[in-house]
């Protein structure tokens, strides 16, 4: 398995209990998500990114974070209005959003 | 945020909606992850990696899957018994587990 060009990771704040609590839940980290999948999808990039959702990457007072990989690139207080800019700038620009870096 | 030494992240099949369904959740993957949590503990390497359980990668018939980055390693068929070797050998040791690798 070769890690896809971009990998990104999403804190929902699913725990290994089962549940879903948490600050990024909280704070709409699921629809930041589905805003991801349907710009991928719009775009046509489903084969150059993987998303995945996540469990807490323990600095919930900066979520919601998504992480981009192989990057290794950390966003925070990211919400679903930040999806676009993301996807223009950084995955199909090339270059990182400064301001949502954490 | 800078990525931590290793990144380390299992898919639990925790779904955006709160469920936890799915091949690698059947699999035991929630006590793998337990059982990296018990041997970071153990070796005093928790400044060192930070580890996350995950939704699904969409590999399922090779589960459980164990992603680490930033090196960018994918293993697959992780058992319990896999984990001492997976931290003796790649984490501590520098080298990837080949016969673990998808």
């Amino acid at each position: 398995m070769v890690t896809p060009k971009h990998h990104i990771l999403i804190c929902t704040s699913c725990r290994i209990n089962g549940t879903q609590k948490g600050y990024c839940f909280q704070q709409d980290s699921v629809k930041v998500l589905q805003t991801f999948l349907e710009e991928i999808d719009e775009r046509d990039l489903s084969g150059d990114i993987l998303i995945n959702n996540t469990g807490c990457f323990g600095i919930c007072e900066k979520g919601p974070i998504v992480v981009v990989y192989p990057e290794g690139i950390w966003y925070g207080n990211v919400t679903v209005d930040d999806v676009e800019r993301i996807m223009d700038e950084h995955i199909e620009g090339g270059n990182v959003v400064e301001d949502l870096l954490i």
